[in-house]
């Protein structure tokens, strides 16, 4: 199979450590490459071209810089969800509960419900989706918006766990720019799934 | 005097609460309008024209989106500090001690030794300057790597509290797109720092 710009990068610079953790730290959710986000915008804009999309939605942190360097192509407005109540956010707010596969713990999905509305066309923007917890959440949270999930862009896949598979069946429209079938801590060897 | 565009933005979008608080949550911190972002990293690129950047240093969640799409400005690499400490993050790390103005806790700030080196001129960037404690922590980072800051980038600026003051007496060159003097919550008047 040929690779993709993304599952050269993670070739090239993601390691992988014991456990199934794939860390990409150096270029997508510590240290950023935005030359390398651009080309992941660009790319969700080509996957969704016949899609209406009115608003971008992420989760903080790292979702939200892939997410605001995409949006330069479908020229929308970003909203992220935070993860814990915070005392500048007043007022009515959507809430979802989401537990997070990374940090085994249980947050709170925020987003004020003045930043989402029945006419939205949402496109979900996320770094990882591994258990799909945390997308869950934001899915929860159009849902209760009465808006419409148009998409979902995910940077990196873990296709051995269950949450992309799930949120296929569901019917969603999910776009991942790398799936990962498999990773050997040992060798350091990382699989792909074909995608062509 | 003639406020500029993001001051012109706070005056028209920004809501003013008891306490001073200035809610700029509709465009700058939970929405983002990313074509502003994109004004302000223009205005920064032109205001630090003559300044060596290697790398841009936020930190989470606001900052991020800010960065990254100022970073387009200066095609160099952004690292985002994280405020807790993650399972996913590992081996050596600097740490510094950050009190939260708004939430009124203390978290550990913490940047992978990776990703910052002696080599580094480091443009520090985020959404608001109060008291000042997030950025004392980036710059605390900043000098633990032996890198210099090249300048410090802020969106807003509370003038009426000590941080701006403290940063420029230590003779950092910082650059507040909008500095507020002065806010009514019963008017809803903004006062702005002329800075022509």
């Amino acid at each position: 199979m040929t690779m993709n710009f993304l599952e050269e990068r993670i070739q090239r610079d993601g390691i992988v450590k014991e456990g199934n953790v794939l860390k990409v730290d150096s270029f997508l959710n510590h240290q950023m490459d935005v030359t390398l986000f651009r080309q992941m915008g660009e790319e969700w804009k080509r996957r969704f071209a016949d899609v209406t999309i009115t608003k971008i939605l992420t989760i903080e942190a790292s979702g939200i810089g892939i997410a605001c360097v995409a949006s330069e192509y479908f020229n929308v407005p970003v909203v992220f969800a935070k993860k814990s109540k915070s005392i500048n956010i007043e007022g009515d707010m959507y809430i979802a509960q989401v537990e997070s596969f990374t940090h085994k713990n249980i947050n709170q999905v925020i987003v004020s419900k003045k930043f989402l509305s029945s006419d939205d066309h949402v496109l979900i923007i996320d770094d990882f989706l591994a258990n799909g917890c945390a997308l869950q959440g934001l899915i929860s949270i159009v849902s209760q918006a009465g808006a419409s999930v148009a998409g979902i862009g995910i940077a990196v896949e873990k296709g051995f766990q269950s949450g992309g598979q799930i949120i296929r069946n569901l019917g969603y429209r999910l776009e991942s720019l790398a799936i990962v079938d498999g990773m050997d801590a040992a060798t350091g060897q990382i699989t792909f799934r074909d995608q062509n």
